[in-house]
């Protein structure tokens, strides 16, 4: 499994604010001007930049800037490498019930035999 | 859609190192105490122990310690509750890709018809 991904840790670092999750889910419904998803929110312009910036930096978003107005859209790619990775950690668990399992049940039909 | 929940916020954190990750893939195989899970890693036990003390905090792992040995599992519900936000993100773009699909096949059937 990849633990080691440089760009997990930006993508999980980037869902770790409620501001930037909130943008997100703004995102969801689809593509935005900064000042609208900026609208919602009680912060200085710049401060709310760095939250862009550093959603775009993950791959969370693109923008795309014409005359004065940037626009800014969801990237589907880095959600999926984050269920990914979280998926993984479940399919171990999973495996390890299943083995588990399998190893009482073994048990309950031949008490007697070592396993 | 809960994107204040200060517990994401901590959650999301966690998960955003290689180390933390590597913890917790290998917890998701079972059980284990810190010194087999600081093994595989260079780095001294008070830095490793900020890991462990940090997905402590977060809830993705519990540790329970008896005589010397501090033994640490997994915990399923904090794992649930991000792939919950992720997985209702995607939700999200799938109702905007149908009503979009239904508007193009609406717009082909009906060329003439105001939508």
């Amino acid at each position: 499994m990849e633990q080691y991904s440089p760009h997990l840790d930006v993508v999980f670092q980037a869902l770790a604010d409620p501001t930037r999750r909130a943008v997100l889910g703004r995102l969801g419904e689809g593509p935005a001007s900064i000042s609208v998803l900026a609208r919602p929110f009680a912060m200085a312009l710049p401060s709310f930049m760095k939250h862009i910036r550093l959603l775009e930096g993950s791959g969370l978003i693109r923008t795309h800037k014409q005359g004065r107005v940037r626009t800014c859209a969801i990237e589907r790619q880095p959600f999926a490498a984050a269920e990914g990775w979280l998926s993984a950690q479940r399919a171990l668990w999973e495996a390890r019930t299943d083995r588990l399992e399998q190893f009482v049940t073994a048990t309950v039909q031949n008490p007697g035999e070592p396993q």
